[in-house]
């Protein structure tokens, strides 16, 4: 069991500020879901200002969902005063196999920094780890490699934890250990944005646990869990992406421990 | 009757991928919007990846809303390319009338390529037919030109279809013929977006339905019937527009068709 | 007691369009509160024409969230037609403090053209009168010196109006009057987004009510009456702010002049 009481609590206690260079779809929904976590989202995209503004911040999550040249200029300077204050990093790896511009900058910002943490779906993430796949857009296609393989391998070579979002989550560190968590519900593919709020939320929990596996494990299943109270009260999509943000913002008075569904991955 | 019951199952069944370049403003309604009709949304504006995305996409919206002389680049990149693979382009003319940017920017695309469906407001598009109208920022102004021949000017000087949005939308094809519908809600007009988000869902038709007027009237139509029936759950603009989106949802399961309300332009 | 019954209705009868150049975070939030108050919004930020859209409008907000050198020329076009003709000029100063940038441009705006009304929270404001404050990303700070005296001091060297937002909000006019402002609620400060659409509701006011004081402490306390009102609706952030919406687009049929709590800043 992964202990994501504590680490909530202690989210809320610190309200460590996440820096955010995100995309300008899901923008609002990344700041707003920090704030239901309990710490305390900024976005300076300006490349005059990114890195002064992580200094001052607790993590950096990078989104490349509507990624110019010039954004993942200002990016890489936040991403070098992160790595020089050992702030964690997680590059949500948005539409990589979509175009040869988001593989090539995916690529290019974990060659110029140590990126702590790469989130995307199956077919994003088997893209950066060198198979031959499509990107639909943001929408994975299915991957015929063994996306397990995929991901550990990716992790290794990249000394970093990956995340496989879907159904279940894949989870796995550099060391080959991980996790697949189960918490979660369709409706959350349903609409726009849980995805980039996935990886906003494990910037909060990256930001208090220093094991960035278990951190990532403890994010996706409290949103998993909040996803399934909010099912109860919700069952179509506007009302239940309402619902999940304030279910969210009491996680922190519910046993999530109690309602953790979080494998080890094999 | 238009068969927007089969054309709405088939877009879920196809899951279109309609492109957007577009506005700041409504950027996540826009994407949203079209999740909800069953089609999946993509927002590529960096002019490195516009044309690329494309290439895997079905349909461009292109929304001028917030518009730079770069964006227009971006946009205009993705057109081509859209020309020659055959996709409909939409372009919504928002603020067209306000400024001469808008005005001058707006017949720069549609001279640059050819547009398929142009949607405005009423002085937006009289403005682009040659009226000397002045649009209010995003808001029609009162045309004292009869709009009808205005419309059917424009589409036939453009061999394009145009629609007019209002309490009644007007949609004109290039061939002289076209419709009326009068489905919708005065709550449409209480609040941000839904300008946008008609121009969203019209891409997601015509991405499925070559005859782009039929795509554009069923697409308004059923937008129109999914407020008329969020109307009957919620009284204010905030709880309807949740609604709204609540209703498109599921509006694959409604006999649209039934509830119609579209007549043949005279 | 201030009459903002009078100028709420003023506000729906004359639909005044409110330009913004803002950010890319909450910039649908700032335009559908205009709405829900009976104002238009319009956002125009690219440089070619945010000038000649000014002057179609009646008030502009300048909101630094997320600036960039190029967004502050634009700003700064349009805030020299606007003084031209004496549109009012709110400067919404977000995360002036946490870096240089932030505060030079916040300066560089304020030394170009006259504000009318400059807004932030206490460490922004304090930054800006010349106060030794850091600003945590967009969140306030405890400032140690006295505020009231801080925010007289920067209205009579700006000879401008200053609002700090806060549990109280405090307004001071260049002549040394003021106001402190009670109205609010807990819930305000839950979610994203509340401080900027505090600054575009103090814009539909100014261009209505002249002395920019009074607009200011009218559109506070109206926002805090929405909030009251909503809480009584509503207890959690997400369905609180759909409620706050709601409940702000018929204010205009509350006697909000007897839920007013404004006192005289001493």
């Amino acid at each position: 069991m992964i202990d994501a009481v504590t680490l909530l609590k202690s989210i809320h206690a610190k309200k460590p500020l996440v820096h955010h260079i995100t995309n300008w779809v899901t923008i609002y929904d990344c700041a707003n879901i920090v704030r239901m976590a309990g710490a305390l989202p900024v976005m300076a995209h300006a490349k005059e200002e990114s890195a002064e503004m992580q200094g001052i911040s607790s993590s950096l999550v990078l989104n490349i969902g509507t990624l110019t040249p010039e954004l993942v200029e200002s990016m890489i300077l936040a991403a070098k005063k992160a790595n020089e204050l050992k702030h964690p990093i997680i590059l949500d790896a948005v539409g990589v196999g979509a175009t040869k511009l988001r593989t090539d900058k995916a690529l290019e910002i974990m060659d110029s920094v140590h990126v702590d943490i790469v989130k995307g779906n199956s077919s994003e993430i088997a893209k950066l780890a060198g198979s031959d796949v499509l990107t639909r857009g943001v929408e994975a296609t299915e991957v015929k490699d063994d996306i397990s393989a995929l991901v550990k391998e990716l992790a290794k070579k990249y000394n970093c934890t990956v995340v496989v979002t879907g159904a279940e989550d894949i989870i796995a560190s550099s060391k080959g250990t991980g996790f697949i968590v189960k918490n979660g519900h369709r409706l959350l593919g349903e609409f726009v944005g849980t995805g980039c709020m996935a990886a906003s939320l494990i910037g909060c929990f990256a930001a208090i646990e220093k094991d960035y596996a278990i951190a990532s494990a403890a994010a996706l299943s409290c949103f998993g869990i909040a996803a399934e109270l909010a099912s109860k009260k919700a069952t179509k999509p506007a009302a239940f992406k309402q619902e999940l943000f304030d279910q969210l913002h009491s996680l922190n008075s519910v046993d999530v421990n109690a309602l953790q569904k979080i494998e080890v991955l094999e």
